[in-house]
């Protein structure tokens, strides 16, 4: 199949995006029913950085970024981009010029399961990055993958089209189609959150604030003193 | 043995965490014999910080975080989490609301062979955390794992009521009894290393500042021209 | 051959490591027809820094930090320890104190394929290293291993004298005889891709800017509209 | 989606599994152009067993095999179970019980991205597995995943339905209506390669054999005579 | 605490561990409760064999193998060693000649969280030995660990004459005073073990053997149908 | 560099591998003064053989076989092509028909920091390999690497024309020029070896076979009654 380019892929609407952007990974892949979460070996480059994009989904060949090259053309307003290599590689498939062409191009950052370089130069630039590797190694050209295709990347399906919601703890995806429920669970989750928050502030605990002791009861919790833990261990 | 939480442990007398959080890992390790450094993998999620204080104990169910809760209930001032989960597991136990809690209950901060989430948060907040993995992951709740007996953490054995300083270097525990033994040793080693700086600072070098040439002498040190050697070699 | 110290060995010329550190890692790394990158599991231990120095090569027995004593003699300004353990070992070798001695001797900074540690206080002191492991767990003395011999470190063989180049994106060596022609090719490279980098600005993008039409075409890519696409699979 | 269970699933014929199962998983994957194979750290806990079978899919929550007793109702004659967690778990999910079972039902085999147990067991009954740990943990119930969804697995993305074709070399899915076509390619290739073996026994090169020449002269390749190049280097 | 050696150490006695070697490591580690298994990184040199024996702990220097041949005299009828070095190390501490001493002292194998050399040796003397490495390096002699306190090894805590099992599932500890007791959960364990097997050989499956179905139902299960699915989630 | 193909590269003399081979790599590790061993990561796929062989040295860009078929044709009665990529990368370069023809060649096995297939096959054919992954992957062809120059593989340096021993244990380069007096080494090793051999299978033990007591005197080792240290360390 490689060498595929599909064109014209449905995209997330920017205000979905943007509304997706508010809330932390944690958050949405909780509030999505715990899925969709990358493995956590990808890592932001950058620190304090949270961006949502549409995936732009491409596959590289190892060691080879000429498809990365192909997809920026394929990238518009609000795309990001989500690349995976056909087989394991740490080399820096991308760098500070792909990064200054997708600037241009209106694409928000990059999420890619193998190496980046000119890591220096993209914190600079403000380009979001979340990488397996960093690698001053540069890629040859000539072998293509595909671009918006399905695919599996760090242990998730990624379909073009999806959002990608990607910050300091990790990347999450959300299926198109799903953006609008998981916004309302992601709020709704927020909002409890916080009110769990003041709780915690004034003391009180989540055996408490979360009604858990009963299920401690049942699965059997028991307390012992130091004292007589002690003597129990040692007779 | 899973649900039995000890009460009433004993604790490391704040004065001395204090005391020891005036040294580095590095140094607190070498006082003490070389003993008690957790393995390496165990790092620190925020940077430049240095923290002592009493190991509460925790293993967690794999993916499941409910004894952290019970745990938080059983902390006091100048307490430290010490939190490994049964089996390897690198989901995201702890995030935000949990290192609210704690902050409330006068804990200063967490060590847990695992994944930890809302590492930004965590940051804003102050609370202090060392672990395996990042992970925005959740886990789920009802299975229990044991709080405050002694526990197998990173390759060193943590007692309930053991003092742990970690910083940048990463973490060392100091049994109970021996923390002021330790102390002792820390400072006479803190003042060794102050004179030998001043002295590396002027130029001299380690093989004159610990006499170590004897000993090179006696390993069987040999020195050789690059001339000679490059001969040497090729013939 | 444990106890070996190559004295006088050669050095690459001051002012061609200052040319040398004006270049990136990923840049010099192509510039050399993608040749002399170590591993990029050795990664900076801080943040933002660039440096060029003559090789001084060290091999350590594993857990034993004897011989870097022995180097730090044989260094001089304008060098850059390369330390590689005979065995894998993620013990911390290095510390304050030898980075104290190192820089009173005009070494520039530190590669060691193995751990380090008091991280805090050589960033602050700004010594830069690049390692593969921080710990604070520190090494015994007694047992030899080499300095100034070519050793085998992350991948990559490197000779006394030779420069090597260390910045955010990893490490690369350059043999002493070629750095002058690297210099050469490595301007080239930085003044074409300033020339990409304006028209990347501009909205144009690789595919053009570096005429790689034919090649898609050559290897077979075939752009697909998404409906197509769709239709195709599930049929 | 946790709970969800695909019943009726298409299966690929029996006799094109066996057809499949006539060649080896390096032969495939190069018939279907480089694609669908697992990550190598699946690996076989017997050794030289082949096996193809059609996907049934099912993803398990970490420390929790609930779902694969789920997935064993769903089995018929000719099935493989291809099981991933939905977070990295080397726990033992699956042992000698569930192998029995799984038999019973006719199924030929397991692919795990996890642990199995009770291995000793595994190979006196001929049950085949690859795995990427071997672990005696055996895991809870009460959690559950989903069987026969499409599921990201070591990094392929495998339908329900799909053949799965594995030996010593590792695990390779092939798309359930490209099984035809990858099975003539297959066949091509491998009387191709027959010719060839037949000629590289006589001491033919593969140089010649694949009329590699021109293509190296294209890429620059240089002939030097040992005694020329040792005087070139170190001169 | 280095260069301890604690003498006269209690031992579990040879009938428990006669007994104990009849079940598997995966029946224990379930019998006592789903505890006391080492990391599955240590795995086994041979294939097919199980012992049971007495835990002598030893930990050693990182490199330095010195602390082994101390525990040898400490060895008799029954025992296993179990070292773990104190920092991670692949080196080859272990080889045909401590395996002879150990066999003339009556020691029953040994389980290391680092490295072992003559492994063709081992196995056709019939040596059982599980491993973190294989490495043929050897290492040095001089630096002292402890014989016979409690260690902390792959995860778990094992106490000097604690029971120790392990087979090709790998390796788990059972605390002296809880080997009968582990015992008689084996012999339970297994004996349910047997009855489900009969009924799986018959067809039967896990979710009636064990009264599953309740649980799922609680568990939120859902069915669908194949056609139906492939509906919803195209709409 | 890449596309050098060095001609007459010097070799060790078949009477001097031969010799080698009756010692194992643990023996020719330490009578070379613990040097040479590679990374234990490089592992055989098969067991229980031992091969001594010239190295034949070569690179391979990631992904790319070329440079291994390129080798062949330099190959001769004696050789062990030893295969390093220049960057890593588990994909299986190497199969049976390359296999094959090395074998028509004379050549006497294979040592790569990178996968092989076809497996089976290989430990059919008696063809013996040493590899860090066991992959199905396939490689392109079109990239060259170099040929019979000084390569760095799994941490040491081999220049063409040294010996390799490799066996269950790993793989040792011995410098061409030094295999006379490594063997001699060797020779004395392993008779020294078996006289310790027959002192161990009388019951004698290290500390007095190699007189290591006064070591441990020096060292200051403590024997402590177990009664005793259970008071002390309670106290």
């Amino acid at each position: 199949m490689a060498g595929l380019v599909v064109t014209g892929a449905p995209r997330t609407p920017i205000h979905l995006l943007d509304a997706l952007a508010k809330y932390g990974v944690a958050t949405v892949h909780e509030a999505q029913g715990r899925n969709g979460l990358l493995a956590s070996e990808i890592t932001p480059v950058q620190s304090g950085t949270r961006v949502a994009g549409t995936a732009v989904t491409v596959t590289v060949a190892p060691g080879d970024n000429t498809t990365i090259a192909v997809a920026v053309e394929q990238c518009q307003e609000g795309d990001l981009l989500i690349v995976t290599p056909t087989a394991p590689c740490d080399m820096g498939y991308f760098g500070d010029l792909l990064a200054t062409s997708l600037m241009a191009q209106g694409a928000r950052g990059l999420v890619i399961d193998a190496g980046v370089r000119d890591v220096a130069d993209l914190k600079a630039m403000g380009f979001p990055v979340w990488s397996r590797h960093i690698s001053a190694e540069g890629t040859t050209k000539g072998n293509l993958g595909d671009v918006n295709v399905p695919i599996s990347i760090a242990g998730q399906i990624v379909h073009p089209g999806d959002a990608v919601l990607a910050d300091d703890d990790g990347v999450v995806v959300v299926p198109r189609r799903k953006v609008d429920a998981v916004l309302g669970a992601a709020k709704a989750r927020e909002e409890k959150e916080e009110l769990s928050r003041v709780r915690y502030l004034t003391g009180e605990i989540a055996l408490d604030v979360n009604t858990m002791r009963p299920m401690l009861e049942a699965a059997g919790i028991r307390y012992l003193d130091y004292g007589t833990w002690e003597e129990e261990r040692t007779s």
